[in-house]
């Protein structure tokens, strides 16, 4: 039996989008919400009055016109509550405190080392980078409803955090009862591809259509998607592992284990690699950090070095052969880039990238096919985490339910597999 | 503005799910048709008196129990019509005359030379097979409601078909138009990966699992994609091409004009290089047609000749690591091997493909993974292109709208542009 969409799923559908429609409208009235949802009059009232009810809208302003009844424009009370979304990176944790309509109040970084990434240094880094950007941001910790923490890794809903990176020896982790206990607040993790997707939605180009790839280059690599409005999550919560499909089989090691991955060209340690093998001497590889390594690339490009152009023309020939790959398999309209690296070589990037795209993209997939640098502002991965922790907060609170934000067991699989050929 | 599901796409929904039901459990009570599918009795007590009265549905059998009010049986009415499906490829058309329950009644094939394919000479063996199919079922032409065909290559709902093989020169050809013409029946034509998903949603893996990808192995290679019970088409009706996804950066030449597709390692004309790298003088290498080729192949391996074995294993070892990369994206649970080629050489590929796929797909994704030959009946093309084509049925009766079953243009898409970079 296959799942179905019940009218229940459907009205959790409707709420979602008359927030979606405050976030991109700004102060509406109830008119111009179910203008711009396509909802009936009806449900938008009804909607609204529940959203009322909770503090999580109130009123902006209220116009009076000639003749007419009063005007109400409603708007996410961004006093609500505070949300702090976390990015945890390899390299850094990037922490943001925001408003219930996820606007920044402040931010807070701690640098790790990618050498040196136990349990107990990571959580402490985590923690510090709250309370700095709480601190920064002049938040009350009562006032904060919920974290969301995203982890560089297999985050699965049922069994925990597991990063498969060779100094992450971590095995269903289960940081958010380590988080919670720590901190006496609501912590919701997922993992960063879930997170930029979820950014992209509802802040990037998801405004203008709705299906859509964003890749995210850093350490690692890989790319959150979209397809028809809905986020792909995968049968385990572990879609988009785009850094691990093929650009040369038998080519490169990479840290997963296989060979030729994507992210052994275009992650940090990739990029390394290239530039060894145009000048193993470049003094760039004397960084020991990667933060330090991307920095001093992007200062040579910028100066004109000829090996750091050499290198930008190999990962832009990398990075273009493996967005076709994802448009050839998934024929998204859109493209975009985001993560520490892409923020740092965007613009030797995507121009290469853009000119290159045409060889490698089935002639069908390429009309109004965009490649961009991504608009999110901010860190789109703590957005992304705090847009799903204000989901969190609408499921607490009863006007939402978890069926759209978490992957959901198939209760009748298994049932046949005896006809299945199990790997 | 993104797409919404509204209240009566999800009625529409709810009928195609009363028709699935019925396929997998055959004759059935309202009452067993609403337990299936979750519905309530007042929504298939509705749906059923719509498709009772359009003939779609009969009752079969009326069974008295004791003291209770006699029970219906229902079915699709196989006798309502007749449809056709046909599976055009560069080497052969198979047609399929199937009854309104897709049970299939007769077959057709025309060989076609794939160094020979020019508009006239496929049109022609498309109306030979299908005369020869509604001649083996001993159909009237007037009893069929319509004709599904699907085309090898990229077709697009508004501008035609366009196919991109080196001896296919077809651009924008409007098939559908000419095959009406010519047979004055109503024609739908879509892409065989798009079939072949279909078939495995509604008589494969489907009936267990929401998410699924199936590769389709012959002259040219591909996948089709299902992710929670919704087919993906991709932008243009394109999506799908994991044939022109790479294995080998640079690698070999493949038909599409890029270097180092799946294809040009998993398309016929991939095995026969392979083959000609471990033995340019093998006998199978001097079959003409390509069909002819694999049967040499298959006959080889049974034979136990050390050069195919050797292909075999080379062969297994490229579908492992294009495979892996596919459920590393996805994180689908589950992928079927279809085609002409996968039929002739499964018993060889499969093991040695479930053996190795643990070495390339991502941990989180490997647990449950199960890979196996579809289990769906006949050509699953044809198969699939008849269940598109009772759809469009149900949708000129009024039964049901195209929301579900074709890529639907965005009319937002394209107002914004401006702040994208076109590729």
């Amino acid at each position: 039996m296959v799942s179905r969409r019940t009218a229940r799923d459907l009205r959790n559908e409707n709420r979602f989008e008359v927030l979606h429609a405050l976030f991109e409208l700004g102060p509406s009235t109830r008119q111009e919400l179910a203008r711009h949802t396509g909802l009936s009059s009806a449900t938008v009232a009804t909607l609204v009055t529940e959203f009322l009810s909770e503090g999580v809208l109130h009123i902006a302003t209220v116009e009076r016109n000639t003749g007419g009844r009063p005007q109400e424009r409603l708007t996410i009370d961004p006093d609500r509550g505070r949300i702090v979304g976390v990015d945890v990176a390899e390299t850094y944790v990037d922490a943001t405190v925001y408003d219930l309509a996820l606007g920044a109040l402040g931010h807070g970084e701690v640098a790790l080392d990618e050498h040196e990434n136990g349990q107990a240094y990571v959580v402490d880094g985590i923690i510090r980078a709250i309370e700095s950007a709480v601190e920064a941001s002049g938040t009350e910790h009562e006032r904060i409803i919920g974290v969301g923490v995203s982890m560089p890794g297999h985050v699965h809903p049922d069994a925990g955090v597991s990063v498969f990176a060779p100094n992450w020896d971590w095995h269903d982790v289960h940081i958010e009862e380590m988080l919670e206990k720590s901190l006496q607040i609501s912590v919701y993790v997922d993992n960063p591809l879930k997170a930029v997707i979820l950014s992209e939605m509802w802040f990037g180009v998801g405004r203008v259509v709705d299906s859509m790839a964003v890749v995210n280059l850093g350490t690692g690599v890989g790319a959150g998607i979209a397809i028809d409005g809905s986020l792909i999550r995968g049968a385990t919560n572990n879609a988009g592992e785009w850094g691990h499909t093929l650009l040369q089989l038998d080519g490169r090691q990479c840290r997963c284990g296989r060979r030729g991955c994507v992210e052994a060209y275009l992650g940090v340690h990739g990029l390394e690699t290239t530039l060894a093998e145009i000048d193993p001497e470049h003094p760039a590889l004397r960084q020991p950090r990667q933060r330090d390594f991307v920095e001093a690339v992007a200062d040579g490009l910028t100066a004109g070095d000829p090996a750091l152009m050499d290198l930008a023309r190999r990962t832009s020939h990398y990075l273009a052969a493996a967005l076709g790959d994802l448009v050839n398999l998934l024929n998204v309209p859109t493209v975009t880039l985001t993560g520490w690296t892409s923020n740092a070589l965007a613009e030797w990037l995507v121009p290469a990238v853009r000119d290159e795209l045409p060889d490698h993209v089935m002639p069908g997939s390429l009309p109004d096919l965009t490649v961009e640098a991504s608009q999110v502002p901010g860190n789109a991965v703590a957005l992304g985490m705090a847009a799903f922790t204000l989901e969190q907060f609408l499921i607490r609170l009863g006007l939402a339910s978890p069926a759209r934000t978490r992957p959901q067991a198939d209760p009748d699989r298994g049932l046949d597999q005896s006809r299945h050929g199990h790997v």
